[in-house]
Protein backbone atom coordinates (compact mmCIF):
# COMPACT_ATOMS: atom_id res chain seq x y z
CA UNK A 1 0.00 0.00 0.00
CA UNK A 2 1.37 2.97 -1.01
CA UNK A 3 0.58 5.79 1.11
CA UNK A 4 1.25 9.61 0.68
CA UNK A 5 1.89 11.77 3.46
CA UNK A 6 1.37 15.26 1.99
CA UNK A 7 -1.43 16.30 0.02
CA UNK A 8 -3.25 19.34 0.03
CA UNK A 9 -7.16 20.19 -1.04
CA UNK A 10 -5.44 22.81 -3.76
CA UNK A 11 -8.43 22.19 -6.05
CA UNK A 12 -11.02 23.20 -3.65
CA UNK A 13 -14.12 24.75 -5.06
CA UNK A 14 -13.65 28.29 -5.11
CA UNK A 15 -16.70 29.16 -2.81
CA UNK A 16 -14.62 27.86 -0.53
CA UNK A 17 -12.09 30.78 -0.94
CA UNK A 18 -14.76 33.82 -1.08
CA UNK A 19 -16.18 32.28 1.84
CA UNK A 20 -12.94 33.03 3.85
CA UNK A 21 -12.99 36.89 1.97
CA UNK A 22 -16.15 37.68 3.50
CA UNK A 23 -15.03 36.44 6.71
CA UNK A 24 -12.14 38.50 7.04
CA UNK A 25 -14.60 41.43 5.58
CA UNK A 26 -17.24 40.81 8.07
CA UNK A 27 -17.50 43.01 10.75
CA UNK A 28 -18.35 40.02 13.92
CA UNK A 29 -16.14 38.19 15.98
CA UNK A 30 -17.30 35.36 13.72
CA UNK A 31 -18.97 35.04 10.50
CA UNK A 32 -20.95 32.73 11.46
CA UNK A 33 -22.90 31.39 7.81
CA UNK A 34 -21.81 27.68 6.46
CA UNK A 35 -19.84 27.57 3.62
CA UNK A 36 -22.32 25.64 0.70
CA UNK A 37 -20.81 22.68 -1.12
CA UNK A 38 -22.32 20.20 -2.28
CA UNK A 39 -21.31 16.67 -2.66
CA UNK A 40 -21.14 17.07 -6.22
CA UNK A 41 -18.71 19.78 -6.22
CA UNK A 42 -16.47 17.76 -3.85
CA UNK A 43 -16.36 15.15 -6.53
CA UNK A 44 -16.05 17.58 -9.66
CA UNK A 45 -13.06 18.98 -7.95
CA UNK A 46 -11.34 15.81 -7.45
CA UNK A 47 -11.92 13.37 -9.56
CA UNK A 48 -9.91 15.00 -12.37
CA UNK A 49 -6.99 16.20 -10.17
CA UNK A 50 -6.08 14.44 -6.94
CA UNK A 51 -8.09 11.20 -7.73
CA UNK A 52 -6.84 10.92 -11.35
CA UNK A 53 -3.28 11.77 -10.39
CA UNK A 54 -3.78 9.08 -7.14
CA UNK A 55 -4.72 6.40 -10.21
CA UNK A 56 -2.39 7.25 -12.74
CA UNK A 57 0.97 7.15 -10.45
CA UNK A 58 -0.17 4.19 -8.56
CA UNK A 59 -0.95 5.72 -5.00
CA UNK A 60 -3.88 4.28 -2.78
CA UNK A 61 -4.37 6.50 0.28
CA UNK A 62 -3.65 10.44 1.01
CA UNK A 63 -2.86 12.03 4.15
CA UNK A 64 -5.17 15.56 2.71
CA UNK A 65 -5.05 18.47 4.64
CA UNK A 66 -6.79 21.69 3.69
CA UNK A 67 -4.55 24.58 1.43
CA UNK A 68 -1.84 24.98 3.38
CA UNK A 69 -1.33 28.62 1.87
CA UNK A 70 -4.32 29.66 2.71
CA UNK A 71 -4.82 28.87 6.73
CA UNK A 72 -3.55 32.37 7.31
CA UNK A 73 -3.37 32.30 11.05
CA UNK A 74 -2.05 35.86 10.36
CA UNK A 75 -5.29 37.03 8.92
CA UNK A 76 -8.56 37.92 11.08
CA UNK A 77 -8.93 37.48 14.93
CA UNK A 78 -8.53 34.27 16.84
CA UNK A 79 -12.33 33.29 16.90
CA UNK A 80 -12.18 33.80 12.94
CA UNK A 81 -9.16 31.75 12.59
CA UNK A 82 -10.86 28.86 14.62
CA UNK A 83 -14.36 29.54 12.71
CA UNK A 84 -12.37 28.90 9.55
CA UNK A 85 -10.36 25.83 10.76
CA UNK A 86 -13.42 24.28 11.42
CA UNK A 87 -15.01 25.01 8.19
CA UNK A 88 -11.38 23.73 6.38
CA UNK A 89 -11.44 20.84 8.12
CA UNK A 90 -15.02 19.92 8.27
CA UNK A 91 -14.91 20.07 4.28
CA UNK A 92 -11.68 17.55 4.26
CA UNK A 93 -13.69 15.33 6.98
CA UNK A 94 -16.38 15.41 3.98
CA UNK A 95 -13.86 14.60 0.85
CA UNK A 96 -12.38 11.95 3.54
CA UNK A 97 -16.48 10.31 4.18
CA UNK A 98 -17.00 10.66 0.26
CA UNK A 99 -13.78 8.71 -0.44
CA UNK A 100 -12.93 6.69 2.52
CA UNK A 101 -9.91 4.30 1.18
CA UNK A 102 -8.70 7.61 -0.77
CA UNK A 103 -8.33 9.68 1.53
CA UNK A 104 -7.10 10.35 5.37
CA UNK A 105 -8.10 13.39 7.23
CA UNK A 106 -5.34 15.90 8.33
CA UNK A 107 -6.38 19.11 10.27
CA UNK A 108 -5.53 22.89 9.88
CA UNK A 109 -4.84 24.07 13.58
CA UNK A 110 -6.68 27.14 14.52
CA UNK A 111 -3.67 29.20 15.48
CA UNK A 112 -3.11 32.87 15.85
CA UNK A 113 -0.14 35.45 17.04
CA UNK A 114 0.50 35.79 20.51
CA UNK A 115 -2.60 33.15 21.52
CA UNK A 116 -2.45 29.78 23.15
CA UNK A 117 -3.32 26.26 21.96
CA UNK A 118 -5.92 25.49 23.44
CA UNK A 119 -7.98 25.83 20.54
CA UNK A 120 -5.74 23.88 18.76
CA UNK A 121 -5.74 21.26 21.47
CA UNK A 122 -9.68 21.29 20.67
CA UNK A 123 -9.57 21.26 17.14
CA UNK A 124 -7.63 18.53 17.43
CA UNK A 125 -8.95 16.64 19.48
CA UNK A 126 -12.27 16.92 17.17
CA UNK A 127 -11.10 15.72 14.07
CA UNK A 128 -9.36 12.81 15.40
CA UNK A 129 -12.17 11.57 17.78
CA UNK A 130 -15.17 12.69 15.83
CA UNK A 131 -13.80 12.87 12.19
CA UNK A 132 -11.25 10.05 12.54
CA UNK A 133 -8.28 12.51 11.65
CA UNK A 134 -4.51 11.06 11.33
CA UNK A 135 -2.66 14.24 12.18
CA UNK A 136 -2.19 17.84 11.77
CA UNK A 137 -0.59 20.42 10.23
CA UNK A 138 1.10 22.63 12.72
CA UNK A 139 2.80 26.11 11.51
CA UNK A 140 5.73 27.12 13.55
CA UNK A 141 5.43 30.86 12.31
CA UNK A 142 1.47 31.70 12.87
CA UNK A 143 2.79 35.95 12.53
CA UNK A 144 2.95 34.44 8.47
CA UNK A 145 6.99 35.96 7.69
CA UNK A 146 7.68 37.84 10.69
CA UNK A 147 8.41 35.07 13.15
CA UNK A 148 7.57 37.18 16.22
CA UNK A 149 6.37 33.24 18.09
CA UNK A 150 8.56 31.65 20.26
CA UNK A 151 10.23 28.29 18.63
CA UNK A 152 8.83 25.18 18.50
CA UNK A 153 10.53 23.87 21.43
CA UNK A 154 8.84 26.19 23.78
CA UNK A 155 6.44 25.25 26.88
CA UNK A 156 3.40 27.35 24.85
CA UNK A 157 3.22 24.03 22.23
CA UNK A 158 3.50 21.64 25.28
CA UNK A 159 -0.31 21.00 25.67
CA UNK A 160 -0.49 20.16 21.70
CA UNK A 161 2.24 18.02 22.02
CA UNK A 162 0.58 16.24 25.04
CA UNK A 163 -2.81 15.94 22.87
CA UNK A 164 -0.61 14.27 20.33
CA UNK A 165 0.62 11.92 22.16
CA UNK A 166 -2.40 11.18 23.61
CA UNK A 167 -4.14 10.33 20.44
CA UNK A 168 -0.98 9.42 18.94
CA UNK A 169 -1.27 11.09 15.88
CA UNK A 170 1.84 13.10 14.14
CA UNK A 171 2.17 16.89 13.16
CA UNK A 172 3.81 18.22 10.27
CA UNK A 173 5.47 21.43 10.75
CA UNK A 174 3.62 23.80 7.68
CA UNK A 175 3.92 27.31 7.60
CA UNK A 176 1.06 28.59 5.63
CA UNK A 177 1.34 32.11 3.23
CA UNK A 178 3.93 34.66 3.30
CA UNK A 179 2.85 38.14 4.36
CA UNK A 180 6.49 39.49 4.33
CA UNK A 181 7.40 40.43 1.10
CA UNK A 182 11.19 39.14 1.58
CA UNK A 183 9.57 35.65 1.54
CA UNK A 184 8.10 34.33 -1.78
CA UNK A 185 5.80 31.55 0.13
CA UNK A 186 6.64 28.40 -1.67
CA UNK A 187 10.02 29.28 -2.82
CA UNK A 188 11.70 30.70 0.29
CA UNK A 189 8.99 31.27 3.40
CA UNK A 190 8.27 27.18 3.40
CA UNK A 191 11.74 25.81 2.53
CA UNK A 192 13.04 28.45 5.34
CA UNK A 193 10.34 26.98 7.87
CA UNK A 194 11.66 23.56 7.36
CA UNK A 195 14.89 24.75 7.78
CA UNK A 196 14.42 26.41 10.99
CA UNK A 197 12.22 24.34 12.20
CA UNK A 198 14.98 21.30 12.09
CA UNK A 199 17.29 23.70 13.93
CA UNK A 200 15.23 24.17 16.97
CA UNK A 201 14.60 20.63 17.78
CA UNK A 202 18.33 20.13 17.27
CA UNK A 203 19.34 23.10 19.91
CA UNK A 204 16.69 21.31 22.27
CA UNK A 205 16.74 17.95 23.02
CA UNK A 206 14.64 18.29 25.97
CA UNK A 207 11.71 18.30 23.98
CA UNK A 208 11.81 14.94 22.66
CA UNK A 209 12.86 13.57 26.11
CA UNK A 210 9.72 15.26 27.69
CA UNK A 211 7.70 13.72 24.94
CA UNK A 212 9.23 10.50 23.45
CA UNK A 213 6.85 8.88 21.42
CA UNK A 214 6.32 12.68 19.68
CA UNK A 215 6.27 12.17 16.07
CA UNK A 216 7.12 15.27 13.50
CA UNK A 217 7.27 15.46 10.19
CA UNK A 218 9.08 18.68 8.19
CA UNK A 219 7.70 18.28 4.72
CA UNK A 220 9.75 19.72 1.29
CA UNK A 221 12.35 17.04 1.82
CA UNK A 222 13.22 19.17 5.06
CA UNK A 223 14.21 22.53 3.76
CA UNK A 224 17.98 22.38 3.13
CA UNK A 225 18.67 20.12 5.95
CA UNK A 226 19.99 17.21 3.84
CA UNK A 227 21.80 19.18 1.79
CA UNK A 228 23.87 20.65 4.46
CA UNK A 229 23.28 17.31 6.57
CA UNK A 230 27.34 17.53 7.61
CA UNK A 231 26.62 21.69 8.84
CA UNK A 232 23.87 19.85 11.17
CA UNK A 233 26.21 16.93 12.23
CA UNK A 234 29.08 19.30 12.93
CA UNK A 235 26.70 21.95 14.65
CA UNK A 236 25.12 19.17 16.66
CA UNK A 237 29.24 17.86 17.76
CA UNK A 238 29.98 21.55 17.98
CA UNK A 239 27.12 22.14 20.46
CA UNK A 240 27.30 19.86 22.55
CA UNK A 241 24.04 18.10 21.94
CA UNK A 242 23.37 14.49 20.65
CA UNK A 243 24.21 13.04 17.20
CA UNK A 244 21.01 13.38 15.23
CA UNK A 245 21.02 9.45 14.91
CA UNK A 246 20.07 9.14 18.64
CA UNK A 247 17.92 12.46 19.15
CA UNK A 248 15.97 15.03 16.86
CA UNK A 249 16.49 11.63 14.22
CA UNK A 250 14.38 9.48 16.67
CA UNK A 251 11.45 11.24 16.30
CA UNK A 252 11.45 13.58 13.48
CA UNK A 253 10.38 12.69 9.61
CA UNK A 254 11.42 14.16 6.16
CA UNK A 255 9.10 13.64 3.27
CA UNK A 256 9.90 13.34 -0.28
CA UNK A 257 8.67 16.71 -1.72
CA UNK A 258 11.73 17.34 -3.60
CA UNK A 259 11.02 17.78 -7.31
CA UNK A 260 14.36 16.46 -8.68
CA UNK A 261 16.42 13.74 -9.41
CA UNK A 262 19.30 14.83 -8.17
CA UNK A 263 17.73 16.11 -5.06
CA UNK A 264 15.69 12.82 -4.11
CA UNK A 265 19.30 10.87 -4.76
CA UNK A 266 21.17 13.32 -2.20
CA UNK A 267 17.85 12.83 0.48
CA UNK A 268 18.10 8.61 -0.18
CA UNK A 269 21.72 8.55 0.32
CA UNK A 270 22.05 10.68 3.32
CA UNK A 271 18.99 10.11 5.35
CA UNK A 272 18.24 6.79 7.09
CA UNK A 273 15.16 5.65 5.15
CA UNK A 274 13.01 4.92 8.39
CA UNK A 275 13.03 8.73 8.79
CA UNK A 276 11.48 8.98 5.49
CA UNK A 277 7.97 9.01 4.19
CA UNK A 278 6.62 9.77 0.75
CA UNK A 279 4.71 12.58 -0.39
CA UNK A 280 4.08 14.58 -2.99
CA UNK A 281 2.41 17.38 -2.29
CA UNK A 282 -0.16 16.39 -4.68
CA UNK A 283 -1.62 18.45 -6.68
CA UNK A 284 1.00 20.91 -5.30
CA UNK A 285 2.57 24.43 -5.20
CA UNK A 286 4.58 24.45 -8.08
CA UNK A 287 3.07 22.95 -11.14
CA UNK A 288 5.84 23.49 -13.86
CA UNK A 289 8.03 21.71 -15.60
CA UNK B 1 45.92 29.51 -8.71
CA UNK B 2 43.47 28.22 -5.95
CA UNK B 3 41.18 31.76 -4.35
CA UNK B 4 38.51 30.77 -1.79
CA UNK B 5 35.91 33.22 -2.24
CA UNK B 6 34.76 33.02 1.20
CA UNK B 7 37.50 33.92 4.48
CA UNK B 8 35.92 36.00 7.24
CA UNK B 9 38.00 36.85 10.18
CA UNK B 10 36.90 34.31 13.02
CA UNK B 11 39.96 34.71 15.14
CA UNK B 12 40.43 38.28 15.03
CA UNK B 13 42.33 39.74 18.76
CA UNK B 14 39.66 39.69 21.38
CA UNK B 15 39.89 42.90 21.79
CA UNK B 16 38.16 43.79 19.01
CA UNK B 17 34.75 42.12 20.18
CA UNK B 18 35.73 44.00 23.49
CA UNK B 19 35.85 47.43 21.49
CA UNK B 20 32.71 46.78 19.81
CA UNK B 21 30.97 46.28 23.03
CA UNK B 22 31.98 49.52 24.68
CA UNK B 23 30.94 51.11 21.67
CA UNK B 24 27.45 49.86 21.99
CA UNK B 25 27.47 50.72 25.78
CA UNK B 26 28.64 54.04 25.18
CA UNK B 27 26.54 56.99 25.30
CA UNK B 28 27.61 59.07 22.32
CA UNK B 29 26.94 59.48 18.96
CA UNK B 30 29.67 57.20 18.18
CA UNK B 31 31.96 55.77 20.76
CA UNK B 32 35.24 57.86 19.14
CA UNK B 33 38.01 55.64 19.99
CA UNK B 34 40.23 53.47 17.91
CA UNK B 35 41.09 49.93 18.48
CA UNK B 36 44.82 49.30 19.73
CA UNK B 37 45.75 46.20 18.24
CA UNK B 38 49.13 45.49 16.70
CA UNK B 39 50.71 44.14 14.11
CA UNK B 40 52.48 41.19 15.90
CA UNK B 41 48.28 40.30 17.61
CA UNK B 42 47.23 40.14 13.87
CA UNK B 43 50.05 37.90 12.61
CA UNK B 44 49.44 35.46 16.08
CA UNK B 45 45.55 35.54 14.71
CA UNK B 46 46.24 34.58 11.70
CA UNK B 47 49.23 32.29 11.54
CA UNK B 48 48.39 29.12 13.86
CA UNK B 49 44.53 29.76 12.29
CA UNK B 50 44.19 30.56 8.66
CA UNK B 51 47.64 30.99 7.34
CA UNK B 52 48.07 27.17 8.55
CA UNK B 53 45.04 25.74 6.88
CA UNK B 54 45.60 28.06 3.95
CA UNK B 55 49.32 26.27 3.57
CA UNK B 56 48.05 22.73 4.44
CA UNK B 57 45.24 22.82 2.57
CA UNK B 58 47.09 23.97 -0.73
CA UNK B 59 44.91 27.24 -1.12
CA UNK B 60 46.70 30.15 -2.06
CA UNK B 61 44.47 33.69 -1.81
CA UNK B 62 41.88 34.18 0.44
CA UNK B 63 39.18 36.52 -0.06
CA UNK B 64 38.62 38.08 3.33
CA UNK B 65 36.15 39.73 5.17
CA UNK B 66 35.02 40.62 9.07
CA UNK B 67 33.23 38.30 10.95
CA UNK B 68 29.77 37.85 9.35
CA UNK B 69 28.05 37.16 12.77
CA UNK B 70 29.56 40.22 14.45
CA UNK B 71 28.33 42.92 11.64
CA UNK B 72 25.37 43.37 13.97
CA UNK B 73 23.96 45.43 11.43
CA UNK B 74 20.90 45.41 13.84
CA UNK B 75 22.78 46.77 16.99
CA UNK B 76 23.38 50.36 17.53
CA UNK B 77 22.77 53.56 15.52
CA UNK B 78 23.12 54.21 11.94
CA UNK B 79 26.41 56.15 13.11
CA UNK B 80 27.85 53.66 15.13
CA UNK B 81 27.56 50.62 12.06
CA UNK B 82 29.87 53.30 10.36
CA UNK B 83 32.08 53.63 12.78
CA UNK B 84 32.30 49.18 13.49
CA UNK B 85 32.43 49.21 9.61
CA UNK B 86 35.69 51.48 9.07
CA UNK B 87 37.05 49.78 12.03
CA UNK B 88 36.17 46.30 10.80
CA UNK B 89 37.36 46.91 7.53
CA UNK B 90 40.40 48.69 8.11
CA UNK B 91 41.27 45.89 10.38
CA UNK B 92 41.04 43.42 7.09
CA UNK B 93 43.13 46.56 5.61
CA UNK B 94 45.82 45.39 7.35
CA UNK B 95 45.64 41.82 7.37
CA UNK B 96 45.89 42.46 3.49
CA UNK B 97 48.77 44.52 3.81
CA UNK B 98 50.75 42.04 5.82
CA UNK B 99 50.06 39.12 3.56
CA UNK B 100 49.55 40.87 0.47
CA UNK B 101 49.98 37.51 -1.46
CA UNK B 102 47.28 34.99 0.99
CA UNK B 103 44.27 37.84 1.42
CA UNK B 104 42.21 40.20 -0.32
CA UNK B 105 40.01 42.38 1.56
CA UNK B 106 36.28 42.15 1.57
CA UNK B 107 34.15 45.30 3.37
CA UNK B 108 31.70 44.95 6.02
CA UNK B 109 29.04 47.43 4.51
CA UNK B 110 27.55 49.87 7.18
CA UNK B 111 23.77 49.18 6.78
CA UNK B 112 21.03 49.97 9.25
CA UNK B 113 17.54 49.18 9.62
CA UNK B 114 15.36 51.81 7.94
CA UNK B 115 18.03 53.16 6.47
CA UNK B 116 19.38 54.24 2.69
CA UNK B 117 22.70 53.00 1.38
CA UNK B 118 24.42 55.93 1.16
CA UNK B 119 27.31 55.04 3.66
CA UNK B 120 27.10 51.72 2.92
CA UNK B 121 27.91 53.19 -0.93
CA UNK B 122 30.62 55.51 0.44
CA UNK B 123 32.37 53.03 2.82
CA UNK B 124 32.69 50.41 -0.04
CA UNK B 125 34.24 53.14 -2.43
CA UNK B 126 36.93 53.81 0.16
CA UNK B 127 37.46 50.01 0.52
CA UNK B 128 37.97 49.03 -3.03
CA UNK B 129 39.98 52.73 -3.91
CA UNK B 130 41.71 53.15 -0.82
CA UNK B 131 42.42 50.04 0.29
CA UNK B 132 42.16 47.47 -2.66
CA UNK B 133 39.30 45.93 -1.21
CA UNK B 134 37.82 43.54 -4.04
CA UNK B 135 34.27 43.23 -3.25
CA UNK B 136 31.72 43.50 -0.35
CA UNK B 137 29.23 41.63 1.96
CA UNK B 138 25.62 42.88 1.69
CA UNK B 139 23.11 42.25 4.53
CA UNK B 140 19.59 41.11 3.20
CA UNK B 141 18.43 41.38 6.25
CA UNK B 142 19.63 44.00 8.72
CA UNK B 143 16.96 43.45 11.08
CA UNK B 144 18.83 40.54 12.34
CA UNK B 145 16.32 38.04 11.55
CA UNK B 146 12.78 39.66 11.16
CA UNK B 147 13.00 40.94 7.77
CA UNK B 148 11.63 43.86 7.73
CA UNK B 149 13.44 45.58 5.17
CA UNK B 150 12.66 45.47 1.62
CA UNK B 151 13.47 42.78 -0.56
CA UNK B 152 17.12 43.37 -2.45
CA UNK B 153 15.05 43.47 -5.74
CA UNK B 154 13.82 47.32 -4.49
CA UNK B 155 15.17 50.44 -5.66
CA UNK B 156 16.47 51.46 -2.58
CA UNK B 157 19.70 48.94 -3.06
CA UNK B 158 20.15 50.73 -6.38
CA UNK B 159 22.94 53.24 -5.79
CA UNK B 160 25.25 50.32 -4.20
CA UNK B 161 24.63 48.36 -7.35
CA UNK B 162 25.82 51.26 -9.46
CA UNK B 163 28.54 51.62 -7.06
CA UNK B 164 29.20 48.12 -7.22
CA UNK B 165 29.19 47.87 -11.55
CA UNK B 166 31.15 51.49 -11.52
CA UNK B 167 33.24 49.58 -9.30
CA UNK B 168 33.26 46.49 -10.72
CA UNK B 169 33.10 44.31 -7.94
CA UNK B 170 30.72 41.77 -6.64
CA UNK B 171 28.79 41.31 -3.32
CA UNK B 172 28.76 38.21 -1.29
CA UNK B 173 25.10 38.13 0.45
CA UNK B 174 25.43 37.60 3.63
CA UNK B 175 23.34 37.92 6.79
CA UNK B 176 24.59 38.59 10.15
CA UNK B 177 23.63 37.19 13.47
CA UNK B 178 20.04 36.64 14.27
CA UNK B 179 18.53 38.61 17.10
CA UNK B 180 14.87 35.98 16.70
CA UNK B 181 14.64 33.25 19.08
CA UNK B 182 13.33 31.36 15.87
CA UNK B 183 16.41 31.41 14.21
CA UNK B 184 19.98 29.87 15.45
CA UNK B 185 22.07 31.80 13.07
CA UNK B 186 24.27 29.37 11.51
CA UNK B 187 22.30 26.61 11.44
CA UNK B 188 19.10 28.81 10.00
CA UNK B 189 19.46 32.24 9.74
CA UNK B 190 22.01 31.64 7.21
CA UNK B 191 21.19 29.17 4.88
CA UNK B 192 17.21 30.74 5.03
CA UNK B 193 18.75 34.17 3.71
CA UNK B 194 20.55 32.69 0.94
CA UNK B 195 17.51 31.06 -0.20
CA UNK B 196 15.50 33.69 0.48
CA UNK B 197 17.72 36.03 -1.72
CA UNK B 198 17.72 33.58 -4.61
CA UNK B 199 13.98 33.76 -4.87
CA UNK B 200 14.17 37.46 -4.65
CA UNK B 201 16.27 37.78 -8.00
CA UNK B 202 14.05 34.93 -9.51
CA UNK B 203 11.33 37.05 -9.35
CA UNK B 204 12.32 40.22 -10.39
CA UNK B 205 14.39 39.74 -13.59
CA UNK B 206 14.38 43.69 -13.80
CA UNK B 207 17.36 43.81 -11.73
CA UNK B 208 19.46 42.38 -13.97
CA UNK B 209 18.37 43.85 -16.98
CA UNK B 210 19.47 47.28 -15.16
CA UNK B 211 22.41 46.31 -13.72
CA UNK B 212 23.79 43.39 -16.50
CA UNK B 213 27.32 43.63 -14.88
CA UNK B 214 26.23 43.11 -11.68
CA UNK B 215 27.32 39.88 -9.82
CA UNK B 216 26.15 38.56 -6.48
CA UNK B 217 27.72 35.28 -4.70
CA UNK B 218 25.00 33.59 -2.73
CA UNK B 219 27.07 31.56 0.03
CA UNK B 220 26.48 28.15 1.66
CA UNK B 221 25.67 26.27 -1.49
CA UNK B 222 23.42 28.74 -2.26
CA UNK B 223 21.44 27.61 0.98
CA UNK B 224 18.26 25.30 -0.24
CA UNK B 225 18.27 26.10 -3.91
CA UNK B 226 20.54 23.49 -5.41
CA UNK B 227 18.90 20.32 -3.40
CA UNK B 228 15.64 21.82 -4.54
CA UNK B 229 16.68 23.17 -7.66
CA UNK B 230 13.21 21.26 -9.40
CA UNK B 231 11.49 23.48 -7.70
CA UNK B 232 13.02 26.82 -8.68
CA UNK B 233 12.76 25.98 -12.33
CA UNK B 234 9.24 24.82 -11.94
CA UNK B 235 8.73 27.62 -10.17
CA UNK B 236 10.18 30.30 -12.84
CA UNK B 237 8.06 28.47 -15.35
CA UNK B 238 5.22 28.32 -13.26
CA UNK B 239 5.49 32.38 -12.70
CA UNK B 240 6.50 33.34 -16.22
CA UNK B 241 10.06 34.25 -15.58
CA UNK B 242 12.99 33.70 -17.58
CA UNK B 243 14.30 30.27 -17.22
CA UNK B 244 17.35 30.06 -14.86
CA UNK B 245 20.00 29.40 -16.79
CA UNK B 246 19.15 32.98 -18.67
CA UNK B 247 18.35 35.28 -16.23
CA UNK B 248 19.47 34.78 -12.50
CA UNK B 249 22.29 32.28 -13.54
CA UNK B 250 23.96 35.11 -15.54
CA UNK B 251 24.52 37.17 -12.59
CA UNK B 252 24.57 34.93 -9.27
CA UNK B 253 27.54 33.05 -7.90
CA UNK B 254 26.96 29.38 -5.70
CA UNK B 255 30.32 29.27 -3.13
CA UNK B 256 31.09 25.64 -1.87
CA UNK B 257 30.58 26.05 1.45
CA UNK B 258 28.61 22.71 1.51
CA UNK B 259 30.28 20.65 4.91
CA UNK B 260 29.99 16.96 2.96
CA UNK B 261 30.22 14.73 0.19
CA UNK B 262 27.09 14.48 -0.95
CA UNK B 263 25.89 18.04 -1.07
CA UNK B 264 28.81 18.75 -2.57
CA UNK B 265 28.15 16.55 -5.66
CA UNK B 266 24.78 17.66 -5.91
CA UNK B 267 26.15 21.29 -6.30
CA UNK B 268 28.15 20.35 -8.88
CA UNK B 269 25.84 18.12 -10.66
CA UNK B 270 22.77 20.49 -10.47
CA UNK B 271 24.74 23.61 -10.95
CA UNK B 272 26.63 24.54 -14.22
CA UNK B 273 29.92 24.77 -13.23
CA UNK B 274 30.84 28.61 -14.21
CA UNK B 275 28.22 29.63 -11.78
CA UNK B 276 30.11 27.83 -8.62
CA UNK B 277 33.24 29.69 -6.85
CA UNK B 278 35.13 27.67 -4.60
CA UNK B 279 34.80 29.00 -0.94
CA UNK B 280 35.18 27.33 2.59
CA UNK B 281 34.36 29.54 5.30
CA UNK B 282 37.43 29.20 6.65
CA UNK B 283 38.08 29.04 9.64
CA UNK B 284 34.08 28.91 9.60
CA UNK B 285 30.88 28.81 11.79
CA UNK B 286 31.38 25.02 11.70
CA UNK B 287 34.01 23.44 13.76
CA UNK B 288 32.95 20.00 14.61
CA UNK B 289 33.32 17.06 12.86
Amino acid sequence: MIVDCHGHFTSAPKVLQQWRHNQLESKGLVYGRPVQIGDREIRDALEPRQLLEQRTRGLDLTLFSPIAGQMGHHLGTPEKSHEWSVICNDLIGRVCALYPTNFAGVCQLPQSPGQDLRRSVNELERCVVELGFVGCNLNPDPSGGYWTEPPLTDRVYYPLYEKMCELDVPAMIHVSSSCNPCFHHTGAHYLNADTTAFMQLLLKPGLFRDFPTLKLIIPHGGGAVPYHWGRYRGLADMLGKPPLAEHVMRNVYFDTCVYHQPGIDLLFKVIEHDNLLFGSEMVGAVRGL
